[in-house]
């Protein structure tokens, strides 16, 4: 799966990925008036109203990327209907071809972070029968409980082909209370970073492995150093746009080959409408506004970084 | 909610909670076979097993206990269908009067914690409408994010009197890749410790703080320190039983007024009728074992705790 993205993201020419990260307050009207109208102002119509949101993106910029990152959390927030909606959009995203990374953070002991990747990644066996279940084909994972947590992630990946991104370096402003700490003069990222590059190679594509990391685009000087810690590590990059990340920042995080990075945006793509520059759009056409705002993204990256 | 917790705990003399963590391999035949007669050997069958075993323990034991912790790995390992089951095992727990901690190890930046926090704590908003979601009494955080990553899930506590435990120090064999590093001579567990006492003077019940702690049984000298750094904070401790934690290294972990801990053991009691010890139940009497194992853990505990 590592090199499927590797792939997509020549062939589309566009190291990006859109956060498909909704919230009720980002859905125009015309779509919530009409699940509500169907479903009310229900769960049921709440997801409906998300998953409608989704479709219209993605039927809007899929052509134009290579992978979307849905985070979970904006559906877990709806209990087991934004589940639905979670795993519909998943599918619909893989119909059309598209690289899924779900942003679900996970991690603990042995026997249940196997659990979490069976759920995610994997199949689970009931009876005679083997069940694919939310079936992303990359997930995001937390490192804090050490390698017991992140192995079984890695058994099911191997036998999936499918990979992970594990956490390194989060774009948020308080992510360094613990990750900037030093350890014998070096910064707890660094140090998960050197256990990702280690992680990694027991599971390699052609050219990058299928462990992969998280670096925030808000901290270019880490990203640097970090990039050379994990040269086969493929580093996921949030933080771009809505979080203050710049394009001219993204160049540390990609190698020379000019691959090794895929840039997230969420907001600044799907609620591309709210913003002035695309107001011109409407709420009716936000998703055209979505596809504009994924072109303009594209350039300025590739820009930014001479690809 | 930290409050009723103490209160259970007190009434039943039990600073004991039963982790509801199911695997289909725990489950006795005759419980399998008649959900897959039901359902087929399908996730709707799967998920039934799991909701019936569940029960069964559950009827045997919430007279003896304060509170459960559904570990959502294992749900989540069946998809919808599993979540469903843990959201069934949620509510009936609460109707038998138990605290329930979901035991979920969640942990993102801001608004994606919060979309965890009111998920699993909280309520959303649909319209003019607000609906609980998993409704959990109690969540497990990680707190490799740092402050912004706990932040929304302490708001959604104290607007609905609930409360959390934070990942210090976890019971897993590799918890020390990280947790142990040397941060300017102590180790990061200690860190975070004092970030959690901190957090906890945010949202204190009556002698406790809203905000706890998750310390494994397999490290007392750390769980000693811990419980001095972290004086206000209750302490969930995983690892007792199964995971190799004993009675008598558990007394560190509580303070003087015989509070302050809560000791989890899982496999070690949905499990019982499948040990030695247990095994003249029989698998159809599974209950009866362990409704007799949660006995016996009480005893130990409070014996080597002296309470």
């Amino acid at each position: 799966m590592i090199n499927k993205l590797i792939e997509e993201i020549q062939k589309k020419n566009a190291p990006v990925v859109v956060g498909l990260d909704p919230m009720l307050s980002y859905i125009p009207e015309h779509i919530t008036k009409k699940a509500y109208g169907e479903y009310g102002e229900t769960l049921e119509g709440a997801a409906e109203a998300v998953w409608q949101y989704n479709k219209g993106i993605v039927d809007a910029v899929y052509d134009l990327i290579p992978a979307v990152k849905p985070q979970i959390a904006m559906y877990e927030q709806f209990g087991i209907e934004g589940l639905q909606a979670f795993k519909k959009t998943v599918d619909y995203c893989k119909e059309k071809g598209l690289v899924v990374i779900g942003d679900i953070k996970r991690g603990d002991i042995g026997t249940t972070s196997a659990a979490y990747a069976t759920g995610h990644l994997g199949k689970v066996q009931v009876g005679d029968n083997k069940y694919s279940l939310f079936d992303e084909d990359f997930v995001t994972v937390n490192p804090y409980l050490g390698t017991d947590g992140i192995k079984p992630f890695i058994d099911v990946c191997k036998e999936e082909k499918k990979g992970i991104f594990v956490l390194v370096k989060t774009s948020n402003k308080s992510s360094g209370e613990f990750q900037d700490r030093l350890i014998d003069g070096r910064p707890l990222y660094e140090i998960v970073g050197e256990h990702v590059a280690k992680w990694g190679e027991e599971h390699m594509g052609n050219d990058y492995s299928y462990v992969g990391a998280v670096v925030g685009a808000t901290y270019p000087e880490m990203g640097k150093v970090l990039r050379k810690i994990m040269p086969k590590s493929f580093i996921l990059v949030p933080g771009y746009g809505a979080q203050g990340g710049k394009a001219e920042d993204l160049k540390p995080y990609f190698n020379e080959d000019g691959l090794g990075a895929i840039v997230n945006s969420s907001r600044g793509i799907i609620a591309a409408y709210k913003q002035e520059k695309y107001s011109s759009f409407g709420s009716e056409n936000y998703a055209d506004a979505s596809r504009q705002a994924v072109i303009d993204m594209i350039e300025d990256i590739n820009g930014a970084v001479g690809r």
